[in-house]
C-alpha cells in the first residue's frame, strides 16, 4: 500500500488517540518495552557484529492529547536501527528522532545487549569468547541530553578473611560487576571491562587448559578481595575518569558467596547525578 | 557454642574486616541481597498469613573500615522476622537495629513477598484466590526515614481505538500497574489494589463461571482503555493522597498487547522526592 | 448466588466447550498452568507452614469434546488446598478429584512452593534458615498413578584438580543438587537433602561466624569433589532406596562455576521410567 | 604457547579427571550448560544472521574414569561453531566430534537462540521484525542420532466461549505455541512459523497502523479458539508431516488469559518417541 493510500485509510478511521483530553494531567513518558529486534554494534577492532537488541522507548505527552502514536515509535526505531551501528551518538540521534516524529517535550530509550570479547587464556593461550551483557540509555529531560552506558562483567572473588583464618584453601565464587556510567566524552565498552579485570582477584576465561586452572587459582588466592576492597578500587579507577570521559558513575559489586545462598554486595556512586 | 565460647573462639581468628582501610573512599551501600526466609504479613480482617520474604539489607561503611559484619546482617534480620508481623514500623525498626548493630550511619532494607486476596466472582460468587507481588523498602540516609511500598496488581485493558476502528471486537489483554509510594501516614495494600481495579477496563478473578465471564467480557468492551487513560485516572486517585497518607509516587502501567510481542507502557510520577 | 440461580443463568448461556467436535483429536493435556495460591506444607518436626505454592493442573480431553472446563480445575485445586496439609496422599486425591469432576482419563498436577529447613551453624551452633525449592509432581496415566518429588538443594564444591595443581588454594563455587525421584514407599525432603548434604565438598548455612567460616572453608578443601564425583556419590546412595522408598530417580548436579560464565553439570539416573 | 610447550606444562601437572573411578558408576551426562557464544543462522531467503547463542553440550563417561575433560567439550563447540552455520547437518557435527574427542559413547548438545522474521502489515505494509524463540537439540544414544528442534511462536487468540456469551466483545490475549519436533528429513523454521499463523485467532505484527489494527481486531474476532482449537488444528498439520520431514511432535499451546492470573495450556503429542 502506498502512502497516499495508507493516508486515506487512516483518515476513514476515527484517530482515537489524536481526541483532546480533559483530566489535566500531564503524562511522564509514554512508549514500548521489551522490542525484541536486529541490531548491530561496534566491538574490538572495529569489527561489526550482528546481535540481538531488546529496546525501550518513551516519549512525554502533553496534558491536552488522550493517546501517544505507538506504532510511529517502532518506526523510528527500526529505520535507525536497520541502518546503523549502535553508538552514544545513535542513542542521541534516537532520542531526536522521537521528539521530532512524536512532537514530544522529552523522549527516553534504553537498550540491552550481549557484547562479546575475544579472550585468551593466560598460559595455554587457546582462544574463547567471554560474554558482557550492556545497555545504552539516553533521555532528554527539559532540553537536555544524557547518555548512560551499563556493563555487567563477571570475575572471581576470594575472600580475605577466609584465607587469613583457615590452615588451608579460601572460598571463593562467581562475581558480577555492574558499572553504570554518565557519559561526557567517549568511553569504550573495553576500557570498563580492562577496569574490572584489573582489581578482580582474577578475571575469568572461556577455555581453561590444566596450566590456565593453576595460573587462575593460584592468582585468585594470591589476591584475595571482599566485596569492599572491589568496589573501592574500582571506583578509584572510575574517579579518574570522571570530569573527563563520565560526569557520573555507579558501581555494584556482587558476589554469589559459595558458602552462602545469598548474594554480597557493595555499592559505590560518585553522587552527582545518578542515584 | 555459648556466646562466651564463642567469643573466645573468635578472638583465636584474625578479623580482616575490623583493620584499618587506607583507600580513603566510603561505601555507600554494603551487604546482603535475595535472603530467602519466612515472614509473616497483615492481610485484610487482621489476618496475620505466614509466607516467603526475600529480603536484601546494607549499610553505609566509613572509609576507614576495612570490612563489614555480613553475619551480623543477617542476625539481625532472622531476630526480628521471626518474631514480628511485616508492616512499616518493623522496616523502621530494622533501619534502626542495623545502625546499632553495625555503627553505621545509613542503612536499608528491602522486602519482597506475595500478598493474597480472596476474590468473589461478580455473579456466581465463587470465591478464589488473586496474587500480588508487594514490596516494603526502607531507608535510612543522613538521619532521616524513607519508606516505601510497591504493589503490582494486574488487571484487564482493552483497546478504546481498537473498538471504535472495528466493525466487532476490541483487542484486550492482561495489564499490570506497578505502584510505588512513599509513606507519609499509613496506606494498606488493599487500598492500592482498590485503586487499581476502579481504574481498569475490568478487575481480575481467580474463578469466573460462564455468568461471571460474559459480565468482565462485557464490562471491559464497555470501558476501554489506553495505557495512558489508566495511568491518568490512578495518578488522579494518587494525588487525593498526597500530604496525607504519602508524600510521593510513581505510577508505571503495563499492558502485555494481545496484538504485539511488546509491551505498552504509561509512567507518571508526582515528581517530589523519587524518580 | 445460590446453585440454583447459578445453574439458571449458566443455561440461560451458550455452552460452547460442550459441544462436539468432528476433528477425531484426542488431547493428552489439558488445563491450566502459573495458579499462584496459598498452600500449607509439612515441615521437620510436624510443623505445619503456610507458603506460597505455584501449581498447575490438566486432564485429557476426549475427542468428541470440544473443550474442557478450566473453571472447575481451578475449584478443585482451591477446594483440596484450602483445607489440607500438601502430602503424596494430597496430591493422588487431587488426581481422583481432576478425573471425577471433569469426567476425564488422566490426569496431571504440579505444584512448586520453597521448603525452609532451620539449620545451626557448625561451631557457633547460630540458627538460621536454608530455603529448598521443591516440587511434587503427579499423573494418572492409562489408570495408573505416578508421584514424583523434587528437590534443588545448595551445597558448596571444591575442585579437585584446580587444589591437585595449584601451590594453594583451589576454586570452589555455589552449587545445585536436583534431584528428581518417583514415589515408591514414602520419602522425607529432609532425607534427600541429608544425602546431599552428606556428599558435597561442604553443606550450606545462612548464618557463619568466623570460627564457622573456618570450619567450612577448610572442610570443602580436604573434601574436594567434581561435579562427576558429587552425582557418584548421590546416585550409590539413591540406589539403597531403590524398590523400597521410590521406584526411578534422576540427579542432576551444577557446579556455577567459579572460573566461568558457564556451568559444569552431571547426571545419572536409575534409568527404569524417568528420561 | 605452542602445543608442545603446553602439552609440556601439562604433564607437569597431576591429571585428576584421568585417574581411575572405582565406584562402579557410569554417569549418563557430564558437560556445560549456559555457555553464550556467537553464533550464525540461516534466515529466510538465505541470510546468514550472525547472533546469540546459549549451548549445553554433554557427553557419557565410562564408569572407570574419575572426570570429563570440560574444557575440551568448549573447544569442540568454539571450533565448529567459529566456521560453520548453524544446521541440522552442524548438529549431527557437533555430536560426532563430541565422542571422538572425548572417547565417549553418547553424545548431548542443546543451542538456544533468537531467530528473526521481518513481517509487512496486512494493510499498510509496514515492515518490521518479530522474534521467535528456537533451539537446536541433538542426541547420540546407544550410537543413534536424534535431532530436534524447537519453535516458540506467538501469535493472538479469541476465546470463542466469551464472544458466544457476550453481547460485545471478547477476550482475547497474547498467546505462544511451543513445537517440539524430531526430524527425519528436512524442516524449515519458517514452515513451522507459518503452521502456527495458519491456525491462530490472528497472527502478529511488529508494526500495525490503524487499518492494520481493524484487519488484525477483526480477523481476531471473526475466528475465535480455544487451546484445545489450536492444539488441535495445529496437530492435525504436524500429522501430515509425519514420516517424511519428522518423526514425531509434541505441541504445547499457551493462552495468557487476559481475564486471568492464571495460564490456559493444552498438549497433543504424536506419542511415538518424545515424551
Amino acid at each position: 500500500m502506498n502512502n497516499k493510500d495508507l493516508e486515506k485509510a487512516k483518515k476513514e478511521l476515527p484517530d482515537v488517540q489524536q481526541t483532546e483530553d480533559i483530566r489535566n494531567k500531564r503524562i511522564n513518558k509514554v512508549g514500548i518495552r521489551e522490542l525484541i529486534i536486529p541490531i548491530k554494534i561496534m566491538e574490538a577492532k572495529d569489527n561489526v557484529r550482528n546481535t540481538v537488541g531488546n529496546i525501550s522507548i518513551y516519549v512525554s505527552l502533553s496534558q491536552e492529547q488522550k493517546g501517544t502514536s505507538m506504532s510511529r515509535l517502532v518506526e523510528v526505531v527500526h529505520d535507525v536501527l536497520e541502518e546503523n551501528v549502535i553508538s552514544s551518538d545513535i542513542i542521541r540521534h534516537i532520542l531526536v528522532k522521537l521528539r521530532e516524529v512524536l512532537g514530544a517535550e522529552d523522549s527516553y530509550v534504553k537498550l540491552h545487549f550481549t557484547y562479546f570479547a575475544k579472550r585468551k587464556a593466560p598460559v595455554s593461550e587457546k582462544e574463547g569468547y567471554i560474554n558482557i551483557p550492556c545497555s545504552f540509555e539516553g533521555k532528554n529531560f527539559n532540553g537536555e541530553d544524557k547518555i548512560y552506558l551499563r556493563v555487567k562483567h563477571m570475575y572471581t572473588s576470594c575472600c580475605p578473611c577466609s584465607r587469613d583464618i583457615s590452615d588451608s584453601g579460601a572460598h571463593n565464587q562467581r562475581s558480577v560487576a555492574d558499572i553504570l556510567v554518565e557519559l561526557k566524552g567517549r568511553i569504550k565498552i573495553e576500557e570498563l571491562i580492562a577496569i574490572v579485570d584489573k582489581n578482580a582477584s582474577c578475571e575469568m576465561y572461556s577455555i581453561l587448559k590444566r596450566p590456565d586452572e593453576k595460573y587462575v587459582t593460584e592468582k585468585a588466592y594470591n589476591n584475595p578481595k571482599f566485596v569492599e576492597d572491589v568496589v573501592r578500587d574500582i571506583a578509584l579507577d572510575m574517579d579518574t575518569l570522571l570530569d573527563d570521559q563520565i560526569s557520573d558513575y555507579v558501581v555494584v559489586i556482587n558476589h554469589f558467596e559459595s558458602i552462602h545462598q545469598h548474594e554480597a554486595v557493595a555499592i559505590i556512586n560518585a553522587g552527582r547525578n545518578l542515584k
